[in-house]
């Protein structure tokens, strides 16, 4: 492994990384996508940054899982990556042992609202990428693991909440699964690394501690990704 | 206008056109997309259309906006499209006046599965895409105008509902706000042009009513779909 792409949707949860990495911004070969992207060398392997940068329109960063299909392709075309790490924030249950800044690695990657109960349409909607790379890399920087949720809304809907409560351990999140599809496509292995903003089984909204949070959960990203790194260049 | 792509997700909605128009299948210019192109000239256009192709892992058609965001960057890449069609099939509500089989141009594209209720990612989450040129066509060619509305999902939760309600008459389907989002991105216009499979609010379920009625509704988007390429080959 050498070339390590990072895939992190928003700058405020991309920041702490590129500052500890000391990555230098660099244009993006399509000026017409509005990713941005940072790059840099740590130990033995090239590392490039991608965040999904600010809709044009609306003035606010570009999460969900189209953005984050765009910035996986381009990311495979123009750095050749021999891992993708998709890292950011997410959310999880209180019930299920969850805690706000707690970090998780997935170790299987689905989508919660492709809901198509039509033959093998359904599971073709629920994705399921197994992570095994996720799974080896846990145990060697000892992150617990998670199944990684993806879905276009940050709140949870009656239906969202009974998909998402039959999965053990669960990371809720919005890019992992259309990163994982667009990889799986070109053969290159994923890894999720998500912290926890919020919990969703909590009395305050989703989005308010999302937003209270976000800071101190993108922080507690650096460690662990710095430590996967850090393993990777000594494989 | 010279060169139209058209964009259909599933090969069942694009074989009475394909046929009708007589395009020829051509070789993507990326072998490992699952898509599948299909160029010819009609009148004084160039025609090319792609649909979404087969997922490999579960034999499916790709539906969904995930495929639909790759499928329309791939298309202004490789097409320069001076304007997208994205045609295919969709629900929508009895109680609006819709019925199966009837045909409708979008006014708008919106997608109904992103909920962010935080701030301006509520109005970026919902996308809301106008569609200047489709109003226009729509007038010339004499067809009614919908709302279309585009999720991940082909049942539809009590949630959706509730979003869906809120419209005026709707085209719920799967791909059309994906492939608005990655379009205005290149400001290349796109129209959406959907025939109704499935009655939402009817007591047979969807994904059954969908299956019984996906043949006549590819037929039906035929003669409008012509009839577009009339118009514009005229202009």
């Amino acid at each position: 492994m050498k070339n390590i792409t990072l895939i992190v949707a928003m700058e405020q949860e991309a920041l702490p990384l590129i500052q500890r990495l000391q990555l230098l911004n660099v244009s993006r070969a399509d000026a017409r996508l509005p990713f941005n992207v940072y790059c840099g060398g740590y130990k033995t392997l090239n590392v490039c940054l991608m965040s999904h940068g600010i809709d044009r329109v609306h003035k606010v960063p570009c999460v969900g899982t189209q953005a984050a299909t765009l910035v996986t392709m381009e990311a495979i075309r123009c750095y050749q990556p021999d891992l993708i790490i998709n890292a950011g924030t997410c959310g999880a249950f209180a019930a299920k042992g969850s805690a706000v800044g707690q970090v998780y690695m997935g170790e299987r990657i689905r989508f919660y609202d492709r809901r198509i109960p039509l033959g093998d349409y359904k599971t073709y909607g629920e994705g399921h990428y197994p992570c095994p790379e996720g799974v080896t890399l846990a145990r060697a920087i000892n992150l617990p693991l998670a199944v990684v949720c993806t879905g276009n809304s940050l709140d949870m809907s009656p239906t969202d909440e009974a998909i998402l409560r039959q999965e053990p351990v669960v990371a809720k999140e919005m890019e992992a699964g259309a990163v994982a599809w667009v990889a799986s496509l070109y053969s290159v292995p994923v890894v999720a690394i998500k912290a926890v903003t919020d919990l969703v089984d909590h009395p305050v909204a989703a989005p308010e501690q999302f937003s209270h949070n976000l800071q101190r959960a993108a922080e507690n990203l650096c460690h662990p990704v710095i430590a996967l790194l850090d393993e990777l260049s000594r494989r």
